[in-house]
């Protein structure tokens, strides 16, 4: 951390203000220089009160998902979180990170995408300071067809956050995509370099649509997405969202290493929404319909078409029918 | 094609001797330009003769996979190669004309590799000018899941175009190793950028031992691998094996797509050196030892356990047993 991220992290641990010369003797500089910084960090947006013979006293910290902000509430092993106020796609970020050998759990979150990507080659609508876009680097020692069960571990990660969140019950829509109120308030992207034997390594990139209003999304959009502040008419502190995902996450994705699949398996049946109904899944083999049974321990979608037989579908496009 | 590889086409098409002057009549030069490149030919590697009265004639080419050498013999649609003196790696320069937009089919050639690299981290080793080094760029319209099936695809078109060269009896060892007399002659490495739905590109990568003498393996390699001269005695034309491959490669490539890996695995498994023996895999997933049943419709290995139930590998390391 930087000293300006050591003294807001010291500020928000203390049950008191801090005084100008106890910070300036943990930080090893003047009373001067942590003036200096004080006032920077004011710019930056944090409300920092000087109470007369007490010290500094941190009285609000910037929405913003920085290491500052993010840090004190993060919970597990993943902590290198590279974040940038713009960028042109996190994945792009964690992608070059990661050919050049950024170890798993490296974490990229921008606060505003000019170029946010979705799956199938669609854009990711990405507007500043509103919503959670990040990319993970993992490095899973498995091969590339099991990639697919990341995925869905991810949204079930997905899913579990967001469902802390008083009054949001959110649902997953197979592979990943994540609704509340059957509008779309997160989805996934999974990319993998890769040989045939094993995954060099994967990129999860996940969107969560968190206190984007509805003028925040394009007209087109509207129907289709949400957010959790569209969905509860509450706003939520992101970064403490944000540390939520990344330890649901990260408890699911080692659970999900040592014992496969399976032991993620019920937790995802237990948010999806498709269970029972008639659907369309166009996938790389052609399309099939027929009415969702559940999910076989691989992750494969399996369905029951009309004439009674199951298909197993490994990667597609659903759509509900009727 | 450059002026001097259009000299070199001509001459090795025409039935008779060309004229200096025809010769600068088909390239809109002067006499004295195309004396110029022949005399730049000739340092290359080409011997031509000036036969008086009648003209030049092409007498011998050099031992070389360049765009002049390997064009006569193409018979595909893949004509985009790009030929490299000595390069790291042909995977790597291929992976980097991907990423760029490079067209399915494109294709890397080096005469040596300074770091060729072999399937799971392992080195190729790539000595100057005596073996074949390629990689190739394919866009299959596949899940990743699919893409093992591609790598075999490859090994059976290697085994195909090695079997047309007399006393050669190429055996595929599963997944993907060419063998002579039980020695590795050839390997494919298989590396994809994909997301889950869909591979972005495949990168495959052949290495194909040919003219190398015993003295141009190291030591440790001398009792694994082989060449193609060390197993016949003969020497091959390179140009002519290298072309026959990338036939033998786009044909099945092409069939499979348009069909499956079923349209394949007949011609995979006439080849197979493992049918029926008993072997011990390595795999993601743990070790599994039986004996080989055959390959599976989509390209795995069925193995009989010797409690009789079978065990199906997708992707693993097979050593013989006993």
């Amino acid at each position: 951390m930087t000293p300006r991220e050591r003294i807001v992290a010291w500020l928000r641990t203390a049950g008191a203000p801090l005084s100008g010369e106890e910070l300036a003797r943990r930080l090893g500089c003047s009373r001067a220089a942590v003036w200096k910084q004080i006032g920077v960090l004011r710019g930056l947006g944090y409300r920092i009160e000087a109470r007369r013979a007490l010290g500094y006293a941190l009285a609000r910290v910037p929405d913003r998902l920085g290491p500052a902000e993010l840090e004190p509430h993060l919970t597990g092993r993943w902590r290198d979180v590279r974040w940038l106020a713009e960028t042109d796609s996190t994945q792009r970020v964690a992608r070059e990170l990661a050919r050049a050998g950024a170890p798993e759990g490296t974490v990229v979150i921008a606060e505003a995408q000019t170029a946010g990507r979705g799956r199938l080659g669609r854009t990711w609508h990405s507007p500043r300071g509103v919503n959670l876009y990040c990319s993970i680097v993992l490095r899973p020692a498995l091969p590339p067809a099991a990639v697919p069960q990341v995925a869905l571990v991810a949204g079930a990660a997905v899913a579990a956050a967001l469902a802390a969140t008083p009054g949001v019950e959110p649902r997953i829509k197979w592979p990943n995509d994540v609704l509340i109120d059957g509008r779309k308030v997160a989805g996934v992207l999974t990319e993998m370099e890769a040989e045939v034997e094993r995954v060099h390594h994967v990129i999860l990139g996940i969107g969560v649509n968190l206190n984007a209003s509805r003028s925040a999304f394009p007209p087109e959009l509207r129907e289709r997405a949400t957010s959790v502040l569209l969905a509860t008419g509450h706003r939520v502190d992101r970064a403490a969202v944000t540390a939520r995902l990344l330890a649901a996450l990260e408890a699911r994705y080692g659970r999900f290493l040592e014992g496969g699949f399976e032991v993620v398996r019920s937790e995802w049946e237990s948010y999806s929404c498709l269970t029972g109904t008639e659907v369309r899944v166009t996938s790389p083999d052609g399309e099939v319909a027929g009415r969702v049974a559940g999910l076989d321990a691989d992750g494969a979608l399996r369905l029951t078409r009309p004439d009674g037989t199951t298909a197993r579908i490994v990667a597609g496009e659903v759509t509900l029918r009727g």
